[in-house]
């Protein structure tokens, strides 16, 4: 399964542009749910937005959960870390074959930070109304340091990023069954 | 869905009698595969021994790894967690709503108190010829020390460990989809 | 510096004979406070009653603090770890030199087993009254499992503890300044 | 012990400015070597440069390692965390009464939205010509997002980051010893 790591705000009611693209995002990942798997940080707002979606359509949905919080009710999995929300952040994005940010604030803007720290393809969908869209003025030429250690890919449609998303994964080794 | 976790050992040729326990153990387990998701430390020996039975049947297989290692091919989803065998240890351990033990050295002593200081419900498969058999030295009355946080239940028949399995662990609620 | 953990019960009442041999410790381990760092879990009983001895001697304490609590007073230096207890426990003994384990329950017990398992140096003062003697009956010839990882020593006497700690810690390269 | 924490590239060879700023701060920290603890992530570059002047005036340093790394010979005590490396980060900024950013790239601009995150008062030097100096860009008002949670000072000089520092940190009860 190819794990699709998404990003963004858990405020109770996101901003309107975010939302009406979160959405967008979710009709079209989960035409993709048999061979995809939503990885979330299992909360509220953006992240329950997109969960809803995708498990209504059959797909599975991977809440990697701060300390033992149970988070949103379209967890089909929870990993229920112990630890904070900055450090589970650290998880989901570790495990994440690309990462995909939807708009949001601090929390998500780490998100995004980290996966480019660990070499984790990464999209940023700008246009959210969210400070994560100021991201852009904080890369330069498409990286975000001089390591240069993976291009940020920044779109305005959110149909765009499932697509990108899908050719930009990493790929790792599964048993055929 | 229910989190059912196993701990056991990852010599790469488990002891024969653990070996046998672990296929019994996971015979058992898939046929409740619609309702059960299987957690592991994602790695070998046994580990892998129960996720193939469990994936072969069409179940669903969460490794939860040390580093940002890929861990045993029978694994559907694959949690990265950047930390060491034990912490990682801790993030399984927290997630599980019961732990199944089916024989292992330190590693696997290690998850089982683990499992008893989170609270979470844990059974013992004994007589696997592993020092985890030596647990039921360990505890006193069935609780490891005096806050008697959770009863550990000592087994000798793995299939009995999966019927105990069901009966026991903890619930959670989650969306009706 | 030596880094020296210590383990044993965050009981508000320890049991008595714990708690004096827990002060005879600190008493011995102060004559060392110039060379010595002590790492406490950083929260009440047993760990406050040692940390309190060597700080009042003048030496530097490491609380290993689960979240960001603040634990005791005699803690010199807080590491907040913003993980669950378990998973502090294993910061702690991966920094460890030497561990000392001065009787407690279970939490004491996770942590004599993970020093195994990661190979750190490990002494069980025994006879404390609490669950962590019965470790005793877990080793099998002084080693907890057939992986013979580190050799665990039981001592009684909690100075001859402080000895025997100075011996067999791990050795570790710094500036001479 | 007040616990300022610095985050700076780890570059083996770092930029002329910033390794200069990385020095002037360092001298003036080390005035108040009684009362301070510096904490960095343990490794090279600017954490190095500050840390042997800091250690050389006879302050105490702490380096919050990744894995089980040593890190540089200036640590006087080594939290070693068996994870990764923004994982560790993530118990240096926990830890933190005060950060402050002395130039650096992406696992340094990553500490220091974390310590926004964390509501952990934040100083970022500018000027060093690392890309941490574009975290300007991204505040806005001198926030990172919405949320408004912690403002973030931008200083061009870095003695005066010293006493900014003294003055907006975090303050945390201890024992009067």
């Amino acid at each position: 399964m190819i794990q699709i790591a998404i990003a963004g705000s858990s405020d109770e009611n996101p901003l309107e542009k975010a939302e009406r693209k979160a959405r967008e995002f979710a009709r079209e990942l989960r035409k993709y749910k048999d061979k995809v798997v939503l990885l979330t940080g299992g909360r509220g707002g953006i992240m329950k937005i997109v969960s809803k979606e995708f498990r209504k359509a059959g797909g599975i949905v991977i809440g990697i959960l701060p300390e033992r919080q149970e988070g949103n009710e379209f967890n089909t999995i929870r990993i229920k870390t112990g630890m904070d929300f900055a450090e589970r952040s650290a998880i989901m994005i570790n495990s994440a074959d690309v990462l995909v940010v939807l708009g949001g604030g601090i929390g998500t803007m780490v998100e995004a930070l980290m996966a480019y720290d660990y070499g984790i393809p990464l999209i940023i969908v700008t246009d959210t109304g969210y400070a994560s869209d100021r991201l852009e003025l904080l890369a330069k030429d498409d990286y975000f340091d001089h390591k240069r250690i993976v291009k940020v890919h920044f779109v305005n449609n959110p149909k765009d990023a499932v697509k990108l998303a899908l050719e930009i994964r990493k790929t790792k080794k599964s048993a055929e069954i």
